[in-house]
């Protein structure tokens, strides 16, 4: 049985998304038990099986500091889950809340592995392949380290390895051109430092790839610091809404365009699903001695319930000891590279 | 008249395409005289009474380091480009070649404006109010200090001041949040910077800005070091050709689709121009004594006649003065950024 707790409260809708997408999730996985965490007059009505409510008295809002998350709110939806997978209750927390404030509360609960400093939030970008392309670090860590930067790469490969089953899963280095002289004196001492990591075979270091690249799937897994990361997730997320607003705007500006937007609805609405963002909802908070996962705020039921999904393959393919391997594989190579920077 | 030096021989397909870009442009530019910079044999057929042939006997190509360009190419076309705006024949250089080799030698011969540390390079990207956002630095400075990015926000205001007839224009600073205590070291000491410019009427700051931002048109000029903006921008790239290239697949798919394709071709090839980059091509090189503009390597003739319209208007203008002006009269803030930092 894999256990998940999930944080009900957190997200820009709360129990309203987060329930309807716990029902559907328990339909689909009958080997999950879900611990619905949260204020008992919003989760009561929901039976199941395979449910246990876990209370907690307090939510965290998106506009919470992190000291007031962390040091106001001991009793928070969000905390309470975390709790579960430190207490062995649960395998995998997951919360829609506020980003900053999960991530400290993560780290000052579970703790960092052995050999990480710092732990990164790896998202899915789609990409031309119809696959996607793992983006770490997405706005944990703003002033990285060649070393910090190195050991995204090795959790980052863990990650794809073991939810995309693939074994030597490709990393790129963020980078402004592909020649190894590019780029700032982080950056460079960084692909150093994976140069030399893909040459003792502890990663399958690409090289350095571009903005562009994210898309192109050129690698599996791009590492950046998380200003980098969340500066061009943020930029794409605005250019890709600048295009569909064009389309519908074109799309409606008379009586023959909206006629042709029907004949072309079929055809756009198959982009549309393609690329839809939801189906990559679920960023892993990797670094820890226990599982995180994190969803979009804004999620519906449908991209919250694919945040799950995400969480529960991570819990039943043992993520946790596959990143902790890989980590300590790594470690006199992330020792050296500490010493180094 | 206004005169412009042509380097006729850069980018990736030279002169089958600067040439008929000139023509146009001469076509629609009565005032303008154009030097053509490159080697004799390609441009001695051009006939025109407003143009003057300027022979060089070499090409700086795309591969060329900048080693190679500054030191051993003395007599290229972008060198020879750039000299005739030293010398005071040409108002203004253009060229589509090799970024950083016609950012060394614009240098190198041109020397920065007092106060200036490090040129860099503007580029306008769409928004959806229909516009343009002026986005600086792209790709030339990679590491840099808060004094840089001030130094970048006042050249960057100068420049939409001028280009686009705006008096105050309003500057974002890209970062990852809005708060004022989000960011890396360097960006918040860079918020407190444009703040105090803010404050003293050198600059119309807005605050921080994330990376949608740009393409909602939230502000007209943001603010970044070199390599965010190069990843940001090239990210967005990928992005915008990941759907395209998408809606055609989808169109392609069968006879149906096909037939779609058809009846919403006006409604796409709308959206398409409305979006079209060449119409924003042409990056102005700023900081410099002397006018500078870079096109896009892969520039068709219409995208390289829209840099030369950019590079007309810039010295019809007078961005020179202006930039001097700007730069001068925050002259006492700027020294005591680079004092603080």
């Amino acid at each position: 049985m894999i256990k998940l707790a999930v944080d009900c409260m957190g997200g820009d809708h709360g129990p309203s998304v987060t329930l309807p997408a716990c029902r559907q999730f328990l339909e689909h996985h009958p080997d999950a038990h879900l611990l619905l965490v949260g204020q008992e007059a919003s989760l009561r009505d929901f039976r199941h099986e395979r449910v246990t409510v876990v209370p907690a008295t307090e939510v965290v809002s998106m506009e919470d500091s992190v000291e007031t998350a962390l040091r106001r709110k001991k009793d928070s939806s969000m905390r309470v889950a975390i709790q579960q997978v430190k207490d062995g209750a649960a395998q995998v927390a997951i919360s829609a809340g506020n980003t900053g404030a999960l991530m400290a509360i993560a780290r000052y609960l579970l703790k960092t592995l052995d050999g990480i400093d710092r732990p990164a939030i790896a998202t899915q970008m789609p990409n031309e392949k119809g696959g996607a392309t793992t983006v770490l670090d997405l706005g944990a860590n703003v002033d990285c380290t060649a070393d910090h930067l190195l050991q995204f790469a090795v959790m980052g490969s863990a990650l794809v390895s073991v939810l995309q089953d693939c074994e030597q899963p490709k990393v790129g280095l963020l980078n402004i051109g592909e020649e190894v002289i590019k780029g700032s004196e982080v950056i460079k001492q960084t692909g150093e430092l994976l140069r030399e990591a893909g040459a003792r075979g502890d990663l399958n270091f690409y090289g350095n790839v571009e903005g562009n690249d994210i898309f192109k799937g050129v690698v599996d897994i791009v590492v950046c610091d998380g200003f980098v990361g969340n500066v061009a997730l943020k930029a794409t997320e605005g250019v890709a809404s600048m295009i569909v607003g064009g389309l519908k705007s074109e799309f409606k500006r008379n009586i023959f365009t909206k006629l042709a937007a029907l004949v072309a609805y079929p055809v756009l609405s198959a982009l549309m699903k393609r690329m839809d963002h939801r189906r990559y909802n679920g960023a892993a908070l990797l670094g820890l001695r226990g599982l995180v996962f994190k969803s979009h705020g804004s999620a519906d039921a449908l991209a919250f319930e694919h945040a799950l999904n995400r969480a529960y393959d991570a819990a039943r393919n043992n993520l946790l000891d596959r990143v902790r391997t890989q980590v300590a594989h790594a470690a006199p190579l992330l020792a050296a590279g500490a010493a180094s920077v």
